[in-house]
């Protein structure tokens, strides 16, 4: 069992700052998240976009904060478990949280920050009537393996960036591959795009578009997918997996029956306060709560890490009183010893 | 008279964030300032210290946040009036308000964003009771001009760097300089701790420590100064000028009349929704407010700015609604004509 003194749920910026914010107080913390790699949104949805609102960057790359900030928070030492959702929560008779995720592990902590952002990402399903049928059994919605595919047949659907590239990747690893799109225009890069056109010419890539799969036929395991296409009516193709790269897509998720008060699909807080849920102890921070006036932006979650952290400390510690020390003042004292501060004024005697 | 849409008071880190948040809706600003350049307090007191808690920066001079944040606004052009303070503000029958400075400039706007941060900064004066008698008229406690001193007496108190680096630079231009201060230790960079230690060596500076100014001796100008000295007893020193360089001290200062709550030194606000005072269309945010659980962090002043911003814009436009883009999506437009966003996706036929 994981303990901590923090348990944050999300590790997108927001939760990633409230690790530097709980360290300044000496807390511990510890991230949960879905995504395999730290960063939330920024890190799997658009790591090369630029960001113009963060205050004191005109202008920065997403992955490039992210990586800012695990350089920041590096001193406080998180402990991580990634790729792992957070499932269930029970409240344990010392007033601590008992977090477990969709793998078992078990996380214990007195106090939760939930920062999950819009969720967590799920894919988007094409609407196929007996898909669920076929998950793990042929279809999947994320290539987590690309050497299941070598020497099979594939059919990819999507026209994003997603579809493009593993397209591209399998045509070399696969014995057959497919790519079905409803347009006949790509939302991609155009390198790309370019080059499946090129590996169509070629014969290597089999193209298909203004279509859509509609069907899926097999028994144990998917064996054939049936295309509607517009204008030369239906096609059936035999394949050995189908993969529909259609986006990610938030959830909520699990968290949504924790007994937390919910609207608009986010977790209200006490914002005229401490960013507190109806469940004390537990805080939501970033674009996952909501108040009046909410704005879903990072730099709010900042300020809602740094104000969470303080009541925090007092529900850990209720008889010690924090006094802030502003950190070019009093620098930063790392957990594995290291230690940044401003270079003191020099004191002499010269008589 | 000057015209705008949200008249900013301070031009420290939080104000200059606010045009940025303001440019996002279209509204103009402007800023008054009492320092003679924008920042605040990072750039008038700490531009060369380090701060650590800056999201996304592990470590940033004060002085090049302040770089940054001009970078980052330059395409909202805000208006600076800058060395002049507010001195009064008027309601006028159209609902918007006057703002004169100390120096008669006239503002007008509808709304009104306070973020003056500690207060504007003052000089620190000794306990010396005619003191005053004397301002303008051979005391005086920033040095503007150092040409005044040119052939003069010169007495400096204090044992700071600003004490030290100006008795050094005088030591070039006054007739003669002295430096007292009341412990035989200085608080100064070594370097100029060591400078002063070899001008005294050398006869080019009078250094009297363990000795604090008492009184001021004069008619229509000053002719000396009484020292008591820990050990040596009383010292009538003439002198054509005292300079008491002993740090600037924040005020909140004629704003404390302007009919705001007050609380600890500060501007009460309504942190459960946009951080207005309790007059209406009067603002205050960063430093210079005050709500429960308040911290007095750049980063939440940032996060201030964003959501009264939007408040703001619901006060000027009240028959409006603003729908928020992500600047990653919608990009910067500004009013320069320069617009900055992220490269959009290609679109492209392949059949």
């Amino acid at each position: 069992m994981i303990k901590t003194d923090i348990l944050i749920i999300g590790a997108g910026p927001t939760g990633l700052f409230t690790v530097f914010e709980a360290g300044l107080l000496k807390l511990k913390t510890h991230l949960i998240d879905a995504l395999p790699q730290p960063g939330g949104q920024c890190s799997e949805i658009y790591p090369k976009k630029p960001i113009y609102d963060i205050p004191g960057f005109p202008e920065i790359l997403a992955g490039q904060l992210v990586d800012n900030l695990m350089e920041q928070i590096k001193p406080f030492n998180p402990g991580f478990t990634l790729g792992e959702r957070a499932e269930t929560i029970e409240k344990l008779e010392d007033d601590t949280f008992l977090v477990t995720t969709n793998k078992g592990t078990q996380h214990n902590a007195p106090v939760i920050a939930i920062a999950g952002g819009l969720g967590s990402f799920e894919p988007r399903k094409p609407p196929i009537p007996n898909i669920q049928d076929f998950e793990d059994k042929g279809v999947a919605y994320i290539i987590r393996d690309p050497e299941v595919y070598r020497d099979k047949r594939v059919v990819i659907a999507g026209g994003g960036d997603s579809a493009l590239d593993w397209t591209i990747f399998l045509a070399d690893v696969a014995s057959e591959v497919t790519l079905v799109h409803r347009r006949n225009e790509f939302r991609g890069a155009l390198d790309s795009v370019e080059q499946v056109g090129e590996l169509s010419k070629l014969g290597k890539v089999n193209l298909i578009t203004e279509a859509e799969v509609k069907e899926l036929e097999g028994g144990d395991h998917l064996t054939a997918v049936g295309i509607k296409h517009k204008t030369k009516g239906d096609i059936r193709l035999e394949t050995d997996y189908f993969i529909p790269l259609f986006g990610l897509s938030p959830k909520l998720g699990p968290m949504a029956n924790w007994g937390l008060e919910i609207e608009k699909n986010a977790i209200k807080v006490d914002n005229s306060y401490d960013y507190q849920t109806n469940i004390p102890g537990i805080y939501a921070i970033g674009d996952v709560n909501t108040y009046k006036g909410k704005l879903k932006l990072i730099l709010s979650g900042f300020h809602e890490a740094a104000i969470m952290c303080q009541s925090a400390y007092q529900r850990i510690h209720p008889d010690k009183k924090y006094v802030m020390k502003y950190t070019t003042v009093g620098g930063v004292e790392g957990f594995d010893g290291t230690k940044k501060e401003a270079k003191k004024e020099v004191v002499k005697a010269i008589i």
